[in-house]
């Protein structure tokens, strides 16, 4: 596991930053980078008139920069503190330990692990775990361990406790359920807070729950979709990440919005994780800010 | 108002079938028009095998076709009863006479007269009615009568019956709710069925009801869309003829949503109406077989 | 014409800024906007890497900000100097006086037309210039004059010198060429540059110049585009401002390419139109940031 | 190899038909089918007005039509003849032999391999052929063959040779130009006409030739697309059978139109294979009629 406080001399790093929104806020912390040596690649910000919350996300390189990867939070403080900042701090080469979850539809597991072979995600995958025991060899082919665990209603809590065992056991940063038609019971959930990725195979908040490619064909829409979210102990209603629709007729009987609805799904994912991956999503409230 | 049987020589007529889905459908109204010197000119045919209804559109040009227009049906009628179908004949030069349904916003009102007064509808368009006052320079823009027939809870009963004698005094055959922002009473849609298109601004079925925008703000969805269906006694769950999409994010507040909105609503209705005055929306059930 | 140099109270000031990437830009801007009391509404900034340029758009409220319209820029001018910047300051309730030149096809002129008149749009449109006569009826609808200077080869020189004239006459600040099918000369361009925004009826790059729909037809696309550009003195090679698509399939023959395009024109233009008078274009080289 | 002139009994037949438009075709294709006890699944038909020229796609249920596959062409022969069809027999449960060949990057292989083994696609895929080691070890994880082809502009010749032998003697009858960096002399695409897909990352005709990122980036445009379509002799000039696209913005650099590119190469690819091998595709001079 990467040592995250050790980025590489050449890595930059990301602050995550939500607040209150006043004057200053930005001069402030520019400034900060600034007097540090940093370099701005990348600065993007957003304020929520509404609710009057400001969100900046800003990368800057560590080459030239006169802090330590541990003291930058400390020499920080100042700033967080008068404007009661909520602050991340990430680092652009963090590897993150994930786990997929998956039940039987394999086409999510398979995008994912070939994205992550080729090197596109920033994500280490050392842990497949399954209810339904076909995807063992999926998870042969890309070499990844594979721990079937079946479920019924009276086993969950027992299911479940051992999923924590071994999600624990691997160092589990992110669990994306790749169409693991499961659901989490609380337990799960509120130890990865925005940390679980879910796929749903619906434009939400069209068609919550169950078998939607049913509820779609059945409602005559001309489009149908796919939603990642994080997922939150309410069904299908966690703050959404990334979404896409495609295009459906009168011909496309169920079978053909399942078929099209797996390359959306596949990509929406796949979109969602490499969001997060980044460190360009910042949730507040039941939604997100997505640097993109 | 044109007389529909009496469609010009240049003209095609336009079968639109359905029946319980049987062998020999095809050939039977294929040999029926090829025998009596039809030409086609489009085909078009669907099956849903769930509900085994057969669907088909056929259209064929008049010039060489040895039956007069009021000729067609009742030499079609040994197959409509062979085959238990229902069809309808209609003639591509027929001109609907059509009402538009307004209530403050205007721009699905202006984008509807333009493209009549261009030519690229086949409607007329002789009355405009609205709930609200402001729309009567609009009207006056392009020639065409407005009433204004404000409405409240306690007078909608007495509003209703001045619209339908506005409707029918003006022979009107199809009614467009080009963000006409009240709901019409059975009485009224029972009138006109399949012949009242609304536009919806959400993706039905997501955001039922009113202020679909600010409903889709609070849920911090991805995209934004709007829905084009035949309006029913159920409000917002009649047949879809037509939905699109368009990408919002967190940058845009509620003013945004409905600025993007608004040029989803223009197009996604306009083409809606455009299939409807082209012949080539079947509705079955709750649904729609559009041959686009 | 409004005083761009007198907003009102409740407006505010947008800076577009381009200039070499250097340390401390951002903060040496929000930092002078913050001293003078200032309130950032949005900011955005982008760096091309590539190139090594900077740009920043800030819109900040003028109440409660210290300095008057006039002194903003001398203000400002120890940092603009300093890190080279080029600087424009704009006002969010400034109005473009806008000329719209059209040919025979009408469907972008009604639509800027209604726009316009819903208020959308942060424009005056005081002129329509046409080299055919057959658009003075919706100039007269929407009481906007019209003058018609019929073009041909050997007239071309004289037709421009008169449409310089009417523009210089009537205050224009912004040309649209809505479908207005002649090239302007480098006379015309040369006068108001990134000041004529043109809509180009493919996708750009592909199918440059005449008849792109028939083009598109030939090569059996199977997406249609359109694409709005600040016009330059090469043709269809301006900045690229917006584009979209729409689908096609087989079935769509030469005049439905015309009327699903007719769609995507009007859109795209608006948009590219609207980003452009809500001063959210930034264009460098050949390419433009557009602040969405 | 399976034989495709035994079908299952429960498979259906496809017929694919282009003639000369003339009265009566439709009638006497449908007529056949229903005398011999066919039953229709799925029938479409499209006429190009301008070629004078009719397309037909007919899939009918074997299940008690009354010829054997062997039968049907030669009993079909005397309507093809007098309306000149070309006609091509396919059945619905026939497996293409498949090859894909690829560079270096490896996204559309996994994806065409993964969309394999999940049983999506109507091919058995034994060889895969490189002119880059890299890819070895995909291939490995699939269990499939994989022949390394160096080639260089001197050896092309003779690589080609060693190409050709390997496809004949696997018996391939559709390759898959999964990303391949190299162009195929006229020897190769003449054996297999119609049988060569190549993807192409690019919105053709937009960006023709290498780098297309590079050229989308230089131009700044504001979409990026990719186009699957039968290799010709000329480069990226061949019939078109699928295209999509995705927005891209300032923000994106080369890089990132490369990843987003990706997804974007690997859907409409597939898209394009799933359409080839269902039997939706034809061809006719340099278009496709593609009854999707």
């Amino acid at each position: 596991m990467p040592d995250i406080s050790s980025p590489a001399a050449e890595a930059s790093a990301i602050l995550l930053i939500a607040c209150p929104d006043r004057k200053g806020l930005v001069a402030a912390v520019s400034e900060f980078v600034f007097r540090h040596g940093g370099d701005v690649v990348h600065a993007d910000q957003h304020t929520d008139e509404q609710e009057q919350v400001f969100f900046q996300r800003v990368e800057f390189r560590l080459r030239d920069f006169d802090l330590g990867p541990n003291e930058i939070l400390p020499a920080l403080a100042p700033i967080t503190e008068r404007f009661s900042m909520r602050c991340d701090l990430r680092f652009s080469d963090s590897v993150a330990r994930t786990a997929v979850l998956v039940s039987k539809q394999a086409h999510c597991l398979y995008d994912l692990l070939a994205r992550w072979r080729m090197g596109e995600l920033r994500a280490d995958i050392p842990l497949i775990i399954s209810n339904d025991e076909s995807n063992a060899d999926v998870a042969a082919q890309f070499g990844v361990p594979f721990r079937w665990l079946p479920v019924d209603p009276p086993s969950r809590s027992v299911q479940e406790e051992a999923m924590l065992g071994l999600l624990r056991q691997a160092d589990i940063e992110l669990v994306i359920l790749a169409r693991y038609m499961q659901i989490l019971s609380a337990r799960v959930v509120d130890l990865y807070p925005q940390r679980i990725i879910n796929i749903h195979h619906s434009f939400l908040p069209a068609f919550v729950g169950g078998r939607p490619y049913h509820q779609a064909y059945d409602r005559g829409v001309k489009l149908i979709g796919a939603t990642a979210h994080y997922a939150t102990t309410d069904l299908d209603q966690g703050p959404i990440i990334e979404q896409d629709v495609v295009r459906v007729s009168h011909r496309d009987k169920i079978p053909d919005l399942v078929r099209k609805g797996r390359d959306l799904e596949m990509v929406v994912l796949a979109r969602a994780v490499w969001f997060h991956l980044n460190h360009r999503v910042l949730v507040y409230g039941n939604k997100t800010v997505v640097f993109s």
